[in-house]
């Protein structure tokens, strides 16, 4: 038997292979907290475990981050067969198998996965996803299409085995970011976490850049407890063109890893049409404001946490409001999203059945893009109280992009809060929905009133920044 | 009998009363082009007429701009009762009672509309719809809300006064701008057609801040052939705090009218957080860019038309490809929208249903905000096609706001290419929204194909520009 000290710190360290029931922990004051935390304080995710249940069953698998809030005496492993299965803990034998089974190096001849070494230091992940990045000419079409695997992306880029130790690959899907859905950012949430528990430094995520701005706002509220940075990385050129921007975002990259003083998940791309410096923008705080220029990923309503002068591989803080690497921090994976939330742009004269719609096809929120400072038709008032009535969470961003919402103002504002919309500050409206998709997903059950509560309730930066003037951008007129 | 050449330029200048029959611009190759608009090269709106029909039918009153584009061969009037008749002018006889009965100064005394005297030679029109610009706050309850006449406003403003001759000010709507509709864009076109008809230099049209920039747009499609500046101003503080920025903006609409060498629907509003100038944007290419910055308009993918120095009463034009003043060229009326025509912004997962639905609800036109270059989930695209294959035209437009959309450079754009979808070019989601949402209702009945011939071919400067890196804004780098 172990005591529960035992459980947190102690055998885990010496031994190689033990054995132990799960009693104490099921009846410890760590078992409140979570059944599944504790166990992962003991058995990590990565481990090889054999688990002999109540019932007699043996079930050996690696041990996965478990997402399974809503049942807490249970575990998930993945068994060699590939598939996963959840088992149940209560009175359970568990058996260390091997530990840190699936460690960075361990990975490797995993489906799509191999491990380059480096000169450098540095543990890192590369995972990619898709997108233009990775994508080549089909010389016979003239269209672009993802074809490169990760690996030969990162041997583009020799700054990457220059500043590690060890880089593991993962060519985890080749998609468009356009095709991006919540269940692939649960999923990029998942690749990702995998690795910061193997002790990486830091991972790269390679990503279309259409949408790289909502699944870097999905991985800021997925991946909770960060102490490492998740840099999501793009191009607006494909990386076979002479002109593209890739190399250049990319060996801003592992500078990031090495440098970086925030535990954020960022997106470095270009910040100027130039090859002077590449910027790393909070993933809650960046929009693709270009449709083709290297340097479109701006930060609204707030700055870039950092620069990157590439050349000479420095990084400069110019957002000191962050939040601090740890290193060490166990990052917790909340990576469910619910598909049952609508982003709604507001238009002259817009019919209100569309709320009517959405409500009848079983959506749980919806955010609204407002006019101004967060406003609609009135003739849609009636149809969004009826939502809210019956359990919808109706969030009211604007379409102004920059500024916050504020419904104390006006006459319709006013209407808006007495009907129970929930204003959601500074706050993008994008950055609103992949949070109040993040939220119906991993909070389930919980009543619309705690939920909006959470909604406009600051996580990692993603709300009620206190603005400076400069960050609305100086536009050009004429001189 | 009044030869065509009569028709055209002949007695209107010398008879105050005249009788002549409609035979020979029926059968006139005038006619072939629009009996209208034949008409009001010799009965003007603003005439007050009587017409005997061939039918023995005698009606009097006030020509009305038609907007009958179907049915050729009617005019519409207004009688004194206030209501509207369409006439048939075939083998009809009209009478001329009274030129220009609806002249500026002819209209004070209709409801909400009063003639200011001033010191100045201009000839303007004051048309006040809402919004904070004539907004108060309401003490009781701190809301602010549309309070203030429109001659109120003009009295709060003795530039006004100063440069004017005489000012019809018309306290036409009070509405705040989230709740205008296209119907209501159809009817402040009419109300500053009228204006401009009747002799006036320019229309300055004050207007809720939310939606203004869709309505410049709708002015800007709707009022053709314009031959003088219509300004469209308003605020982001109510006129009644110390802080508003409605006086500064107001004073720069005459210099705009008085000065501006174009006869474009433009947006008055401060050009930076200080009074230092006004902006006159270009109504198409502007957007409220902050929820309350008084700098909140800003153009996009084009530079502003003119800078306006208030206090010198100064007009710097600092874009120079704009449609040049005529003065005496005759507004046309065209101002008919579909309230058909959806706005949609694409988002991660979005159910591809909504298409589906918009179809069964009747839409007749989508604009989608898709991402980066116009790209959505590949899932949507047989929806999409499935839309078009009904005689639903769907448009492609980007939501990162700034450049172009281009369908030819990914495999996504491809296949909406291939299913019929129409690219916007850098025309903004909301002008591609109003401009659709205005040829369905003007060219009702033309093919699909044809329409969207016309949304991607230029009127008024809203699509194809030639844009230089500046249009860019600078942002905030932290230096």
């Amino acid at each position: 038997m172990f005591s529960f000290n035992d459980l947190i710190t102690g055998k885990r360290r010496r031994s190689r292979s033990r054995v132990f029931t799960l009693y104490f922990a099921v009846n410890s004051p760590c078992f409140l907290y979570s059944a599944v935390w504790c166990v992962v304080a003991n058995v990590k995710p990565g481990d090889l475990i054999r688990v002999i249940t109540s019932g007699g069953l043996v079930v050996e698998g690696v041990v996965l981050p478990s997402t399974e809030f809503t049942s807490e005496k249970h575990i998930v492993l993945k068994l060699s067969s590939g598939y996963n299965v959840g088992v149940s803990l209560e009175n359970a034998i568990v058996e260390v198998i091997a530990e840190d089974y699936l460690k960075l190096g361990a990975l490797e001849g995993s489906q799509g996965v191999t491990v380059i070494k480096g000169k450098g230091e540095l543990r890192m992940a590369f995972v990619s996803t898709g997108g233009t990045i990775v994508s080549k000419v089909e010389y016979e079409t003239g269209a672009v299409k993802p074809a490169l695997s990760a690996s030969d992306l990162v041997e583009f880029v020799p700054e990457l085995r220059e500043l590690a130790e060890e880089i593991v690959v993962s060519d985890f899907m080749r998609k468009l970011s356009e095709n991006m859905t919540p269940e692939d950012w649960s999923r990029i949430s998942e690749e990702v976490g995998k690795y910061l528990r193997s002790g990486a430094d830091g991972v790269i995520v390679a990503h279309g850049t259409d949408t790289m701005a909502y699944t870097a706002a999905a991985l800021a509220f997925s991946l909770r407890n960060l102490g490492n940075p998740v840099v999501l990385v793009g191009a607006q050129r494909s990386s076979d063109r002479p002109s593209t921007d890739a190399s250049y975002n990319l060996k801003a990259c592992p500078v990031i890893v090495k440098e970086a003083p925030f535990a954020e998940v960022v997106v470095a791309m270009h910040g100027s049409s130039d090859d002077i410096y590449v910027l790393a923008h909070r993933g809650v705080r960046v929009r693709k404001m270009h449709s083709s220029r290297r340097d479109a990923f701006q930060s609204v309503n707030d700055l870039p946490l950092a620069k990157v002068y590439v050349r000479e591989r420095r990084l400069e803080v110019i957002n000191r409001n962050y939040l601090p690497r740890t290193r060490s921090s166990e990052v917790l994976l909340m990576n469910k999203f619910s598909s049952k939330v609508a982003l709604l742009k507001h238009y002259p004269g817009i019919d209100c059945e569309i709320i009517d719609y959405l409500v009848d096809k079983g959506y749980k929120g919806v955010v609204i893009e407002g006019t101004g400072l967060g406003h609609i038709r009135e003739e849609c008032i009636d149809g969004i109280r009826r939502a809210i009535e019956e359990g919808v969470i109706v969030a009211m961003s604007t379409q102004t992009i920059f500024g916050r919402v504020d419904l104390d103002v006006y006459t319709t504002g006013r209407k808006l809060l007495k009907a129970g919309v929930v204003p959601v500050d500074d706050m993008l409206p994008e950055v609103a929905f992949v949070k109040l998709s993040w939220l119906l997903g991993n909070y389930h059950g919980e009543e619309p009133a705690k939920i909006g509560s959470r909604l406009t309730t600051n996580l990692v930066n993603e709300i009620g920044g206190t603005q400076s003037l400069s960050v609305f951008p100086r536009w050009y007129h004429g001189d």
